[in-house]
């Protein structure tokens, strides 16, 4: 092993020529599978590196690449990118993965053809074989990520989850609720988890028994909050108090609550999470955890550009600190339903 | 004038290099402002137009362009453009210019020396000599305009504004509504006006009086709404249904309404214009007109598209077909409210 292996030293090795590497290494897609997975072997065993510094282009681009466009939060992010961009005069290339958490290897020979300045991702990563194929050509990323899911290894940014859960829990313990439900994210994503451990932090510290019947799992969107809510709201005990995973599943929750003329706050109090402009345009103006999406992407995006520019990150992974803010959809608790 | 000039010819006119001139076509700043003029003076004099094909690159890239990105809105344009660009295999070159109509003359001169195959213009459009700077350099340009503002020799996409008055006028007068609200745009603004005139044609097809104290104008935001509608529905003979100019500006009817103590929509119908995904989220669901966003930026890339291919475009100009989303909001005039 040895750092001054060069395209020849990989070349000569795997019996290829200079040109079949080269276009390995820009993903180009005209070389056989078997010979280029030799090579990236042989690349990788080298821990071959590109050089030379980065041609000197105008104005450079950086990507932003989204597991999937969900209306309001991913526009947060945009602009937090995009202020940042813009001030550095830098480009974002836009582009989602329909849904997928791991780029399709056309998506990153795309990249690998273009060479960005970097690489944003925003809940989506990498293979650790895709992550190789972006290092050795010097093209430095960083993960949004609200999941945490990515390796030590990832420059990421994120939120305090357990944080955002434990602080809307205990408004709701201080309003007098007993009855608190919870729909999280899904089951297996660890923000759902921190958000959900924060809340059960909140009623140990209050010495509140905590009934797991009061725990949903569902999606991000309005339905999942309409339908948990639908059940929960029609048990013969049901919750004084719903808290939802994100400020769409929020409205679901409102949504259901005025279908069963429930009103909100009188008789039920709800807090969203993430505090999209939404939120403070509902009625009643929804009380939430304030997930601060446009300074995590600014964050992640001035990493980004450290990184570019080969300046060492102070620290590789941030969570952002998150926060309640209370509007109107949280009051506190009627003598007629205490429990 | 000749269809013949070259950049050589330019220059010796001019009394310039040939690197000069090159500088001016390619954006670059570093050319004197006095000379600057003069070469593209005598570029325009000439009609130069670049000669070369486009050099084969693996994947194109185009830049889409908002004027601001405000939410939700912005995403549906952003989500139609996707798609297409993605089936394309075309990269989205993603900017924003701060709420201004016109790019600055940096922006283009980043366009310029890039060179993207083209250019998508959403709520912004050119000055001629932008124009002009972009077609020397053969980059196609199409704008999604709900103005109209700009020249009838640029290809547009919009909607069809008065249509989408109309339809949404006749539908509360059919409901029995006789003191209908409309909060419009901005005055200056074509298509507020448009929609104006398809809520005022209504009023006169059905020979219905109409009280101007009702038209207002104001931004397409929430706030517009709700200060609108405190002083509408605070009037001694208050409106009994309020058509709004967006989405956003129907969720500030709602809340002035819920302030008031209105039930909407039993005291009072209230219809939205957009049909953002918000609007079905709300309590009540909002009666909209559905301006198809992603429809129309679909269309205008594909324009965009056929452009960059040298293909002519069959019509230049297109306005997508608004129609009428009834949902909760509206409903019969109550006896008590009948004028």
């Amino acid at each position: 092993m040895t750092r001054s292996a060069t395209i020849a030293t990989i070349a000569h090795e795997v019996g290829v020529s200079v040109t079949t590497v080269s276009k390995v290494l820009n993903g180009r897609s005209d070389v056989a599978p078997g010979t280029r997975a030799r090579i990236e072997e042989s690349l990788e065993r080298h821990r071959y590196r590109r050089r030379s510094k980065r041609p000197v282009t105008g104005k450079g681009q950086i990507d932003l690449v989204f597991h999937e466009f969900n209306s309001a939060w991913a526009m947060e992010i945009i602009r937090g990118v995009e202020a940042v961009s813009t001030a550095a005069k830098i480009d974002i290339v836009l582009s989602q993965l329909g849904g997928e958490h791991l780029p399709p290897q056309q998506w990153l020979d795309g990249v690998l053809a273009r060479r960005p300045l970097g690489v944003l991702f925003v809940l989506c990563h990498l293979t650790q074989v895709q992550r190789q194929q972006l290092q050795r050509q010097g093209i430095p990323f960083v993960v949004i990520d609200t999941d945490s899911a990515t390796s030590a290894s990832v420059p990421t940014v994120g939120s305090n989850n357990w944080n955002g859960g434990l602080l809307a829990t205990r408004h709701l313990l201080e309003l007098g609720h007993r009855r608190i439900a919870i729909i999280s994210g899904p089951e297996d994503v660890l923000c759902s988890q921190a958000r959900v451990a924060g809340y059960r932090f909140a009623h140990d510290e209050a010495g509140i028994a905590l009934d797991p019947d009061l725990v949903r799992w569902g999606n991000f969107y309005v339905n999942a909050g309409d339908e948990h809510s639908m059940r929960l709201l029609t048990m013969p005990d049901r919750p004084t108090a719903i808290f939802a995973g994100s400020d769409l599943q929020a409205l679901g929750v409102l949504r259901a609550a005025r279908r069963l003329g429930l009103d909100v706050p009188k008789d039920l109090s709800v807090i969203g999470y993430d505090n999209l402009p939404v939120a403070a345009w509902m009625g009643p103006a929804l009380t939430t955890v304030n997930q601060p999406l446009q300074d995590m992407a600014g964050t992640a995006m001035r990493m980004l550009l450290d990184l570019a520019r080969g300046v060492d990150l102070q620290t590789s992974r941030v969570d952002m600190v998150t926060e309640l803010i209370v509007r109107e959809s949280t009051a506190p608790l009627k003598d007629a339903h205490a429990t």
